[in-house]
C-alpha cells in the first residue's frame, strides 16, 4: 500500500485546463445539477439523446456518461447507439446503473449495456453493483440496501470479467480495475441527502476520464475531488438544500493544495489469485 | 372545533423514522426539487415512468404521486397503469391535476384519473379543483384565478362523490374528506414565487400518506409541515432564488417542537346535510 | 448614437405589473431554472409540449419561447405546431437555437423553425447565430467558438432576411433588427459558469416581448435587466452554485432605479447600405 500514489491534483488541473466536453445521456431529475457540477468543476456539459444526433455529438466529446435513472424505450436505444459509437471512437464511457436491482427493466438494461457497450467505468452504489454482479455469478439479493464492503466481490468480479473499472460509492468509496483496489474516505453524510450526488459522481468521473487515460486513476481522482467538495460544503451548510448548492461551489473551490492536504485514500495492488 | 386535533408532530416523526419510498410520476420542471424536498423531509424519492417498470416500482413504494404538469401520451398511460396498480395493492395515490382547466388534455386526463384510479388524495390550487369539480356538477369557469374559498363547494363535492380527500392550497389551505374540514394558515407568500411548491406539497403529502392511514390527517399534517418550512425559510431569505433553497432546508429544520408551537390549523366535522 | 434611448425601467415595470404568461417549449436541463427566472422577474411560466394542447396553451400566453436544447422528434413537431399557431395569433415567438452548428439535427431544426415559424426574436450565442447565418449566406465554420463580433454580419443578414430581431449574447451582447443595433455591456463572467443562463435570457426576453411590441426594444431591455441581475449576484456569490441562486434573486432585486443608474448600452441606427 502506498500513500497518495495517484496524482489527483494534476488530473484536476488537466480538467480545468482542457475543459473536456462530457456528453450525458442521463435522467431528468439530475440534468440540471449534473450540468452545473461539470461547469463548476471546469468541464463542459452537453445533454443530448436524439437518435439522429448522438453519434455526431459523442464524436466531439471527451467522454460519454450514460445514466439509466429515468429510462424509457427511445432513450435506451440512444444509450446503446451512443455508447457503441463512443467505444468505436475510443472515447471513454461511464455507466451509472441507477436502480439496477429495483426493476427488471433497469437490471436488464444495465447488464446489456455492460455487455454490448463495454463501458470504461461503471459507477454505482453497492446494491446496483451487486445487481450487475449477480449477472456474472457474484452476490445476489439486491432488494435490500447493502454496504460498500458487501459489494467488494461483485465489483472485482465485474472488473475482471469485463475488463473495466468499477467504482462503488457510499460512506467509503471503493474503486477497482480487477488488479488495483482503492478505498476513498473523503466525503460527508449530507451528500446522501441531496438528490443526484451519485449521478454527479458519474459525470465528474467522465470529465476526469476525458483527460486521464488510466480509467482507474481517473475514477479515484474524481471521487476524491467530489468528496473534498462535499467536505468543503459541510463547513458552509448544515441543511440539504443549501448543502447541495455549496457542493457545486465546492467543485469550483477545491484547489490543488486542498487535494494534496485533504485527500484520504489508499491504493493496493492485489494478486489475481486473491478473492 | 378543536385545537391541534391532529398529531402532526407524531406523523412527521414517523416519516423521519420510516423513510417511506415515494414513487413519483411527475413533470420535468419539478423532478429535481421534488426529489430534494422528499430527501430533506426524511423520505426517499423514486422517479420512474416507463410502462415496463411502473408496476414493479410502485409495489415497493409507500405512496404514488401522480403529477400531470408536463403531460404527453406515453406518460399518461404510465400514470393510469401505475395508479390502478397502486390502488390494487392498497398503496395511497396522490394526484396533482396541474393546469386542469387550462387545456382540455389536462382537464380530461385529470378527470379520468380521478374516475379510473380513484386517488386517495387530490391536491391542487383552487382553479384546478374547480376544473375537476365542474365535472361532478360543481362550479365552472376555470380560466381565471380563484380563491381557495371559491373552491370550497367543488372540493367537498369531489370528496363526497369519489370518497377521497381533497386539498386546496393557497394563501390559506383547505382540506376535506367530505365529512371533516381543515383550514391551515401556515406558509408564506414567497412560496408562490418558487416554481413547483404546489408539486412539492403533493409529493410531501405522499410521504405523510405512506405512514398515516387516515388520508385526511396525512394531508393536513403535510401542509402544516410544508407551511412551517416556508415560514422558517422566510426568516432566512428575501428573494425567490435563495428562498427556494431555504424552503428545502426548512423541511429538514422543522422539529416536533416547532410543529407544536407553530402549527396554525383548525379542524371541524361537518354534517352531511351542510353545503 | 443616443444614451439610454430605450425605456428599460418602464418595460421592466410593465412585466412586473402585468405578469405575462410565457409558454416555454424548452429543454429538460433548464426547465426548472427557466420557470424560476420568470417567476423571480415577476412573469408567469407554463411548460407544455404535448401536441394535443400546445395550441390551446399558446393562445392564452403573452409569448412563446422555443428552445431546442434537448431535441427529439415529437418535441420538434410541437415546436412547429405551437410556433405557427402563435404567429397566426400575433403572439411573439422567441427562438433559442441551442447547439445549432453542433449537429445537423439542431442546425436543420433551427433553420426550418426560422423559415416556417418566422420567430419575432432569435437569441443565441455567436456560434449558433453563425450556424443560422450560414444558411442565408453569412459566415461558416460553427465547429469552433466565436466572438460576438464575429457574428455581426450573420446577425444583421438574418435580421434583414427574415424581418426579425436577432440577439447575440456573450461578453458583450449585440441586438439588431437589421436597422438598429444595440451593444450591451451589463453582465458578469460567472454567468457562463451556470448552465442555462442563455436559455434564461431567451425566456426573460419572452416576458419582455409580451409587454413591449417593439421586439428590438424588448430584447435590449431583457438583456440589460438580466445583465444587471448578474452584476447584483456577483456582489453576493463567488462560486457558480450559489451564483446561480443569486442570479435568480437578482431578477427580483433589480429595481427601476438600478436600471437607470446601472444600464450600460448604446443603440445606433444603421443605413441599409452599410454591412
Amino acid at each position: 500500500m502506498m500513500k497518495q500514489p495517484i496524482a489527483v491534483a494534476d488530473i484536476l488541473t488537466a480538467v480545468r485546463t482542457r475543459h473536456p466536453l462530457v456528453h450525458n445521456i442521463t435522467n431528468y431529475v439530475v440534468m440540471n445539477s449534473t450540468a452545473n457540477a461539470l461547469l463548476a468543476l471546469g468541464a463542459s456539459p452537453i445533454m443530448a439523446h436524439a437518435l439522429e444526433e448522438v453519434e455526431e455529438l459523442v464524436s466531439i466529446s471527451g467522454a460519454l456518461a450514460i445514466n439509466i435513472g429515468t429510462l424509457s424505450k427511445l432513450w435506451i436505444e440512444a444509450m446503446f447507439k451512443a455508447g457503441i459509437h463512443a467505444r468505436k471512437k475510443h472515447i471513454p464511457v461511464i455507466l451509472d446503473p441507477v436502480g439496477a436491482g429495483a426493476s427488471r427493466l433497469r437490471t436488464q438494461t444495465a447488464c446489456e449495456l455492460v455487455k454490448q457497450v463495454r463501458p470504461t467505468i461503471v459507477r454505482g452504489n453497492a446494491s446496483e453493483i451487486l445487481a450487475l454482479g449477480a449477472d456474472v455469478g457474484g452476490a445476489r439479493g439486491v432488494d435490500a440496501q447493502h454496504t460498500v464492503a458487501q459489494a467488494h466481490v461483485a465489483a472485482v468480479t465485474l472488473a475482471r470479467t469485463w475488463g473495466m473499472t468499477v467504482a462503488v460509492t457510499g460512506a467509503e468509496d471503493f474503486v477497482t480495475d480487477g488488479r488495483r483496489e482503492a478505498r476513498i474516505r473523503n466525503g460527508h453524510p449530507l451528500m446522501a441527502r441531496v438528490t443526484g450526488t451519485g449521478c454527479m459522481a458519474t459525470a465528474v468521473t467522465g470529465a476526469f476520464a476525458a483527460v486521464e487515460p488510466d480509467a482507474f486513476q481517473a475514477a479515484v481522482a474524481a471521487l476524491v475531488v467530489l468528496g473534498l467538495a462535499g467536505e468543503w460544503a459541510a463547513q458552509r451548510a448544515q441543511h440539504p438544500g443549501s448543502y447541495g448548492i455549496a457542493l457545486l461551489d465546492g467543485l469550483d473551490a477545491v484547489t490543488s493544495e486542498s487535494v494534496r492536504t485533504g485527500a484520504k485514500f489508499e491504493v493496493e495492488t492485489v494478486g489475481l489469485e486473491q478473492l
